[in-house]
């Protein structure tokens, strides 16, 4: 007698596998021993378990396996499946039980985010900064040892890099911050998103059918004095480079590309210009007692303060 | 004699495998036949070239194998490759071949871009809305069929969905909304943002190690007047409400929790009494000529134009 696979059936009346003959036996805690299926084995759970899905009208069906049962990925396959996304050591796989027309199931994420710091100070000898006038500021910027930027010349870039799983754009630009320049900031808003979408030729394997949301952020250090200790794996170097040399630079320059419209939108907020989206941490309200995360226009009057450098 | 996997070397000097023996072959226009290789092939290529690019100083190394040739995944998995993303029919792995303390591959994608869309107009009979007046105006709002909101009662929420691959959020929001609803609309402003952490547990198969970056954005009718027509097999219903009643209902009405933060924040943006970010289409200004989308807080003076019901 072939035994189901063990699974729990969803809100939208998929299946979701959670048998644990593919999965990764867990390295700490409480957990019973499971034994090894073979791919026959598998193969035959699986085979009955769709066929008993599809009669009870299940619309479709997730299935993650491990890197340690990678030899089950060929069965899946067989049996109909597609990949649905994959991290590290696993990789989903789904697959329609119903008319192919009517699949419903949500793809997989394609998504990253990028975050690019937008850190101001008042120029050192500037006592009355003037928020209409660039070069009462300064910004800091950064050079890159690898990567497409780093051979073109004079070309310096916002610190910054891609959000981790799991983490906040708030947090996320705050420490690549302190890991690129070693500058502690306060975070003021959210100034500029741009949607960039990836094709594998244009921009190679790792972003291939992904699409960039780099979201420009305005902070301010926690004390302008602060030195800055550069990454010296990742960067050439980093200054401070007054505001309005930086707006300069051919990059950024040029009315009405990308590139111009980012970094002015970026300098209006920063400067307090521009409302843009401020930070906040709420609980949900219903549900899960988690803190969610919010980038929100609500309180946009609100202009950032700028920390006033030490004279 | 063993053949070298074709590959090239990108701009962070890593290997990106280009060779066809594990791709799907074309399905259209000028292509060599590529013949089939054998697992015991691949294996020895890869390992061959893995040995010469490790020699060379390489970085990393990134494969795509895909569905059809899914028997050669555990060849790679072996030969120490991880699980970097996949989607429907590939799956793209990554190795380091350098100290593994070192290891500054880029993660997959783990992003999803969620939108809804907050769509307001005057109230049918009113004159002159005040915009600090919320009973003066309707929202568009949606029951879902399925879903775990389905079987909460009253349970409104806002037309939306996920953004598909290569979509930017302006071109989501608007689809979403017509499937939904049948209403054409005008693109204002993103209001809000909420950034949503899945584990499998919490969010099933489908969202599992994610996070959704939930955007609301304002909209208008482009005619106030458009009859609903409602997406059948996803909705049960499709209304438009006073916003004063939407705004009370118990999900959004307790204060300083994400969905009433959410909210108050959109029909701020919806009503004009906030900037929120505004959408435009821009060339980069160097490289190719690809015009980038940006969600931007430049320009944020501008308030939105609400379309005036016809009366």
């Amino acid at each position: 007698m072939v035994e189901l696979l063990k699974a729990r059936i969803n809100s939208y009346n998929s299946v979701e596998v959670t048998d644990p003959c593919t999965l990764s036996l867990p390295q700490t805690g409480d957990f019973k021993r499971v034994a090894p299926i073979s791919v026959r084995g598998f193969e035959e759970r699986l085979w009955f378990s769709l066929h008993k899905w599809k009669k009870e009208g299940r619309k479709g069906v997730f299935i993650e396996i491990s890197r340690e049962h990678c030899e089950l990925i060929p069965v899946a396959i067989r049996a109909g499946f597609e990949f649905h996304h994959a991290e590290g050591d696993y990789v989903m796989l789904c697959a329609w039980l119903q008319d192919p027309h009517e699949n419903k199931l949500p793809p997989g994420p394609v998504h990253f985010i990028g975050v690019g710091g937008f850190v101001v100070r008042p120029r050192a000898g500037v006592i009355n900064p003037d928020r209409k006038n660039h070069s009462d500021y300064e910004l800091l910027v950064i050079k890159e040892l690898s990567g497409p930027s780093a051979n073109l010349s004079n070309f310096w870039k916002l610190p910054g890099g891609l959000a981790d799983q799991h983490e906040d754009i708030k947090d996320a630009v705050m420490r690549e911050i302190k890991e690129e320049c070693g500058i502690d900031t306060e975070f003021g808003r959210l100034c500029v998103i741009q949607e960039a979408h990836h094709t594998s030729a244009a921009s190679g394997a790792s972003r291939k059918g992904a699409t960039d949301m780099y979201c420009i952020c305005a902070l301010t250090p926690k004390d302008p004095d602060q030195e800055i200790v550069i990454q010296e794996t990742e960067l050439a170097a980093a200054r401070w480079m007054p505001l309005d040399e930086y707006l300069s630079l051919p990059f950024y320059s040029r009315e009405n590309t990308a590139y111009f419209k980012m970094m002015q939108a970026a300098a209006d907020v920063a400067l307090g210009n521009a409302p843009g989206l401020e930070v906040g941490s709420y609980d949900l309200g219903f549900g899960r007692g988690v803190k969610h995360t919010l980038l929100s226009a609500a309180g946009a009057e609100n202009r950032l303060e700028l920390v006033t450098a030490k004279l």
